[in-house]
């Protein structure tokens, strides 16, 4: 039997062994899509307790604690103390058999703490009293762990509306690492949200340029985007819920917008036609740029409409959509790819029976000016465990070009998540090796290992023109 | 190589083999959900031969044998000799290759008839004759059958309108295990069916209190409801199928069931809203009761119109449906959260494409009340095999809480099927064990060994307060 | 650790070894579903050179090099040097890591030109030469080719108004193996393509009967399949896309057709009422010859409008629908059944995420009349590769009778791809020998050798009535 998360955890054979520890591990770490917050960046920040760390924002650990039956006060609430609140966290730690959680806690301690010690109820004390005391000296700072964990680029994700003020102060101040944005114009895009005429002012505000109409829209956005390049931006997203494309007229797009200008109400129908053209309008501007696109598919979002109402959005009620979208996903890439639109383009699906649908599709758009132009989307959120991970790998290989792979993110808001990457790595080294051990790929370590570094990081270095 | 069936069967580590024999092996059975027959049981029946058994009611047998090219007569036909019948299906066995019904044969065999020989066509009169001669001794009356593989309780399947006589004598006379019935309340939902006026006739009578509009409807099933409760009831159960959440209004769905009440001709849409409503309504009553409610979802039901004429309902022409619902369940359960109407539920799936997004959706509504309030159901009907529950048990490590699960039940219209415990026993012993010898969870059997006894047994005791 | 490609290749157990090696590796082939030229077996072409023979029109490695970003000059264009065109793949194939064309590539180079050595950018020179040499030997005809790979029949595609003049020819002069036509009336289908009305032309010229009506159309593709039956035809197939099944009265579908036949404007909707009907008459007459109809489903076509224009269809730029379907196919098959009009089905999905409903649908119409009468299709086209296969088996053995399994199919464009009934069979052994050796079907090896002899060849061969 072999022992609990040793040096060589989640590693089977010789050849993912030596894959790892020879390729892997050294690699930096460009993690080119979470949800970290720059301000926290710039000021250094350091955490009082690691109940802050660990449950300040963590929706993942949130739904578990619901989960296992721990009282909403435990997982979001204030009064109780922040050990309280740790405890029972960690009783629920050892429950979550199988779960990505279990082994993210137990890498997380190891590579930041030092501890080796699997968590649960009875050695929270302890835990918790060895882990502030660690998190009250410097090398704890954020700038430290990110450090720490050989960080070299990370990409935050950022409203086009963003002054960006921290990424260029940091710019100005920190050589270690580099700290970029990601335009996520979501807000822009979201015609029926109630704020969407303040969001429309605040975006003329800092364009300077009053928008009066759909071709101000575009422009003033591509005046953000502009601003974002300028500010070392090399990366776009976008969430796609419920609809992906709806085909309208040029004419019908500007009604649309202009009607919603003036507060006149409109159809779910009219805003997926309005978000499928301004996302090709903007597509065609990453493109000049040789930018990358990413489009997240199939996030179900606020589920719960009590808890929405208590916590508002991202605190752990989103889950996976079912719906069918190969038809207008092609469609849409389609008219991206037949009017000088289509960037490279990172395609994610949140419902793991898509990653065969979407792998194959992808194919259909790989025009040969980048390896993997077109890129199936690491294992993303609801998909971030072994499984998952597994799964994403297989279908590549199935369907494309697995070497040109381009990596992980942490999709994370926490500075401890930088150790998923290892987890990653250890699975893809994992899974590269089994398949050498069955003679299903010759034992060519030469290639094996220079592929494994290109999935780790160069690929990516090379995909964003890093 | 390792031999067939013997007593480390499916157990694959020593790890496994020792969760197996020293901890899930000796738990008591609680089936929760099953189509016995209430009267069977009360009056003790025996079984003339092994064809009445095997191949009198149980469609999955059925299938395999349809699907081996036998015809019809010799699957559900009285003429062939019932040894002819059983020939056939001893014939089919060995073809059935990684099929469930043959491992489920084999232990059948085995712990029933202490048989080890695989059924074939060679051994077949042998091994009925054997069967027979033991079915006509006392200890394969099915109540002796039911101590002999350790049932504690079992829940059967009932209609609002049953008497359930027999709950109430077996109540009074047999004191080694409970039997329950299940509220199922689908024939007062489908207001389509041509007999359903007739139905609220029934109800009416049996509830005492004739039903002239909705809210008549919902107070006599709250009465049959505490009449179940009064006879053991601890459980609901319900088939969604087709679709699963439409909303109307309170005064539309009243106008819809006292439309239907004139004999007046609705739309499919129309029952979607009464039964959404309906729903909701007795979903609150089982919460109030702090009842457990199980939701079927994804059967498609009654394929072959041929055969549905000969033969009629569940019959083996039934199979997955492949319909989008996260949208509409997460509706439901949302609805039914916001009005204190969310009892402890069991989402159950057909298509084992949606076990991911089931999982994650599940995780949109744990309210910290009770462990697992949500539960991911067990690899039910086309999903009750090894991959299928390994798959369940993969998805629900992935997404929830893995010691929180209730673990397994038969669904079954056989007495002998409880040896399906033991299937599920021997697979979930292997997938844990595997595991920890992997070193992906630390060997401390202390715990791991409750964990197993907590799936087998005690969390199903404790979920529905037995 | 084994080296890649030997002896044992993709065997893993003794068991697996056995099969393979005793029983699987000498089996005849039959590939009953290709789209291979009739005309180039006639007229036993050889090749020039090891690009035209890989490159000429294998649109699976078209895709993968424009993944790994190859310029379109290299894939399809004819400008470059047929080496440089051979290099670029070449420089592909190491970085398909888990790819089915690694695999293929190898076994090809292996079984047909005796090279062992893994294709890369480093070798093609050399690789291309040796190839190129074998290639202008006598051994390397196109018929050598097929004599070589032990191949006794092959079904080609074909449309109803072929002459079938080289299949006749074939047959006369050829005895080494059997050339027999598939009647795959897409064309007739498919009322909403601009040369319909052209199309009728023909096929009423090749009829000998003026196509008035419906009726007439039925009667002249009844002629039409008789004279295939004549040429050897034991098959039919079909693409269903889009839409499987909508309902119409008779009058209704006299009316589109006759509709069409003025060239007046149709909708989808009308056309889907159309192809069910006749594929409902077509499917009676298949029934009546004791025939095997082909039902392939969920391929979504010529998703790159800029592409098509350039290259036109089966270029490499289809992929997979993800529509729901159960319920129309159930349908579909009911009034099949119901009619007299169900024949022998092979079903294929192209979606995995749909193996299981189909596996479970399918069993609704077994009707006893032939093992597998409906059989679930082999991983076809995007599912070809290691683990489409073996969720397909897994697939099959959960739900179905795994014995009665008719085996794979190459779907080839290619004269080499012959070596994937040896990587089917290598796959399908170590599944088989897997279950063996960890004790989950007894070591019979008696039966189990007889099955995989089955699964191979001899299913198929009393299937199609061979």
């Amino acid at each position: 039997m072999k022992s609990f998360l040793g040096e060589d955890f989640l590693l089977n054979s010789d050849t993912a062994r030596t894959l790892y520890h020879e390729h892997a591990e050294g690699m930096p770490i460009i993690d080119y899509h979470n949800h970290l917050d720059p301000r926290a960046i710039y000021e250094d920040v350091r955490f009082d307790n690691i109940t802050e760390l660990w449950l300040g924002g963590d929706h993942y650990k949130w739904r578990a604690m619901r989960s296992n039956g721990i009282r909403e006060d435990y997982v979001t609430g204030t009064w109780p103390d922040p050990f309280e609140r740790f405890a029972a966290w960690a009783g629920t730690v050892p429950r979550l058999f199988g779960n990505p959680l279990y082994h993210w806690t137990a890498l997380e301690l190891l590579r930041f703490f030092d501890i080796d010690t699997p968590l649960s109820e009875d050695n929270a004390r302890e835990i918790y009293d060895a882990c502030n005391e660690r998190l009250h000296t410097p090398e704890f700072s954020v700038r430290n762990l990110i450090v720490k964990m050989n960080v070299k680029e990370l990409c935050t994700t950022d409203d086009p509306v963003s002054d960006l003020k921290f990424h260029r102060l940091l710019h100005q101040q920190e050589d270690r690492f580099k700290v970029r944005p990601t335009f996520r114009p979501d807000r822009a895009m979201n015609l029926l949200r109630e704020d969407y005429r303040y969001y429309i002012d605040e975006l003329s505000l800092v364009s300077e340029l009053r928008i009066n109409n759909y071709e101000d829209l575009v422009k003033a956005l591509t005046l953000r985007l502009d601003y974002f390049c300028e500010n070392g931006c090399r990366i776009a997203d976008l969430s796609l819920e419920g609809g992906i494309y709806m085909e309208a007229s040029e004419l019908e797009v500007h009604r649309i917008f202009e009607h919603r200008l003036i507060d006149g109400s409109l159809l779910p129908e009219q805003e997926l036609k309005f978000k499928s053209r301004l996302l090709i309008d903007l597509a065609r501007e990453y493109r000049k740029r040789d930018m990358v696109m990413q489009l997240h598919i199939g996030a179900m979002r606020n589920n719960n409409p009590r808890m929405y109402e208590r916590l508002g959005p991202d605190a752990g009620f989103d889950s996976q959509d079912d719906m069918n979208y190969a038809g207008q996903l092609s469609e849409l890439l389609g008219i991206m790819d037949e009017s000088y639109a289509l960037p490279k383009t990172i395609l994610y699906c949140l419902n793991p029976k898509d990653f065969e649908m979407l792998a194959s599709l992808m194919g259909n758009f790989q025009d040969g000016t980048h390896p993997g132009k077109l890129q199936l989307g690491p294992a993303w959120w609801f998909n971030d465990h072994k499984r998952g991970m597994i799964k994403q790998m297989e279908t590549l290989c199935d369907y494309g070009v697995f070497a040109g792979f381009v990596g992980m993110l942490t999709d994370s808001r926490s500075f401890l998540s930088f150790s998923r990457h290892e987890y990653f790595r250890r699975i893809l080294c994992d899974f590269v090796g089994d398949a050498v051990e069955r003679g299903e790929y010759p034992a060519d370590m030469g290639f094996l290992g220079q592929m494994i570094e290109d999935i780790c990081y160069k690929n990516i270095k090379s995909y964003m023109n890093l």
